[in-house]
């Protein structure tokens, strides 16, 4: 049978691998029959993780591979050298076009380099940004870029607040998507000689909803759908928000045990918390695509759990329905043609 | 009577001023009989709000003033033009030595124009960064700088590492503090540009104890006592921990008030809780110094309180104290001795 939806699965990678990751790739297709993927690693650990579940054989193959790249690896040399790496193998899938999207939890350096590399990006794209879904009090903000890409040009924030409200759009269904640029005050003129150039260019774009400068302290508030920034920045919000999070939960459970009253007033509290302090926990949110490349590879966390790992599988069947990547590409054709035009009508 | 702590007041500047800002004053005087306080602003309204306490009238000045800048102003425009201003007039008293130092919750630019312009830098100071403590899960660090001195250079980088080491030691009492760099990464190879420059100076001087980079996931979990970045990224770490706390906060108690069990819950957990989430609360830790100038401004939250207002009086007595600001500059001029020593060796 031929299926609309392959995945590549990096099923070495992360720190729960494989058991997890694979455990997640069950659910998945468990629960959508439209769906194949393509397991990439050991091919005697997956089988071992693969007999402890019942599913139709039909949805999965595995890709023998006998090398792993780990995080403390220097990103470009690892892509390069280790060949047949789960990693290297899994993203080639996606370029010769076996497979449409690849979802790995390894190393976030080797898929950056290794999405950029091996897949290429599409034409017209500057820079390919990583941009994950971080949760707020409203939802979700799609925060761009958080990868790599450090020292970034105006011309490049302004490529990712077009792919990004794309990416809101039709992935995650916000219609007409704010997107505001990461500041350390409202007004415009404010800001460091990045933002103070990025701010006309973004205010110029008419295919996107520009709102103006968002101050960090708003972010988690949801007072923007795509938040727009450079790499180092927007790196430093997403760790932030992920470490400030499990450390006031944690201090927070470490209050409810501290006093007899308290502990039977946490058992009682716990389910309803639980709920709400879901809606705030990353993981639920699927994973990060590294947008504008010509295949659609996907990072999550190094410490994905199944959920996770399902939940991106989910992600890069939306991503492909929805066309992602040409309508990124055709977009930026559209901006190109627009500015020549202006340019020639000036003249 | 003579006292050996005169601190200024601005008493306008803030959401809460002046009734909140004299509330603090007086809660300050009361608890020290060595601290004489002189309140900036109108005299009529402050002296409405001292009437409302019992106090030692001789801890008490007022200077009248009859104009206040707001946080709309443009501060250099303002600190300029304003001059009868509760802010200008008592950073002035700072610069006059009337004053030992200023606390003032108004607006932050025209703080840190005021204090660099009217008050002006030490000997061999580059820049005066913002230093605001903020809490941790073991205690508290000194982020260092979240002023509004953007687009930062290594060597600005490095003076602010040994500012806040000099700081955290002598005001807030950590022994060798612990000194980091923000980054993307643990590694010496990541980061940006300006990391990449400022990590090898930072290795390399012989008055810090520095312990390399940090991501901004560990700053929550207090992994270093001082931690160094450029202020743009300072500013973003800040706000967005006040934010997310606070966002955070908000719908834990929205999840506990979301059932019948968990309300009876809640109330049962709520006092214990309330002393957890007072040790991660900003203005437990009163304000933040602009450090390295001739004399001290200590900027505290627009949103400031009693509470807030009093701990930066008790703050900017350590800080007198402890000769910081001496302390700041003769360390920058030993360091510069050293460097033109080891140039002239290397000839």
């Amino acid at each position: 049978m031929e299926y609309k939806n392959v995945i590549a699965i990096d099923a070495m990678g992360g720190d729960n691998a494989p058991a997890e990751i694979i455990k997640g790739a069950i659910e998945a297709i468990n629960e959508r029959a439209d769906i194949k993927l393509r397991l990439f690693g050991d091919k005697d650990k997956i089988e071992t993780e693969l007999n402890k579940y019942t599913y139709n054989k039909e949805q999965i193959g595995i890709t023998h591979t006998t090398e792993e790249i780990s995080c403390n690896e220097a990103p470009a040399m690892a892509i390069k050298k280790k060949k047949d790496s789960s990693l290297v193998v899994a993203i080639k899938s996606v370029k010769s076009g076996e497979c449409d999207a690849i979802v790995s939890a390894g190393s976030s350096g080797a898929i950056l380099v290794g999405g950029q590399v091996l897949i290429g990006k599409g034409k017209g794209v500057k820079r390919a940004p990583l941009a994950p879904l971080t949760p707020t009090a409203k939802g979700v903000s799609l925060l761009i870029d958080c990868g790599a890409n450090v020292d970034a040009r105006p011309e490049h924030l302004l490529q990712f607040a077009q792919m990004g409200s794309i990416y809101m759009e039709d992935v995650v269904g916000v219609k007409n998507p704010r997107v505001a640029i990461v500041n350390i005050g409202a007004e415009e003129a404010k800001g460091n000689a990045l933002v103070k150039e990025t701010y006309p260019l973004l205010k110029a774009c008419k295919n996107i909803n520009f709102i103006g400068s968002i101050e960090a302290r708003d972010i988690p508030k949801g007072e923007a759908d795509v938040i727009v920034t450079e790499a180092f920045v927007g790196n430093v919000i997403l760790k932030l928000e992920e470490g400030l999070a499990s450390t006031l939960i944690h201090i927070i459970k470490e209050g409810m045990m501290s006093t007899t009253r308290s502990k039977i007033g946490g058992l009682l509290v716990k389910p309803a918390l639980k709920d709400t302090l879901k809606t705030f926990d990353a993981t639920e949110y699927g994973g990060a695509p590294l947008l504008g490349l010509k295949g659609l590879v996907v990072k999550i966390h190094g410490s994905a759990k199944a959920k996770e790992t399902k939940t991106a599988i989910f992600q890069c069947v939306t991503f492909k329905e929805q066309r992602i990547n040409e309508k990124i590409v055709a977009h930026l054709a559209e901006e190109m043609a627009q500015a020549k035009e202006e340019k020639a009508g000036e003249q």
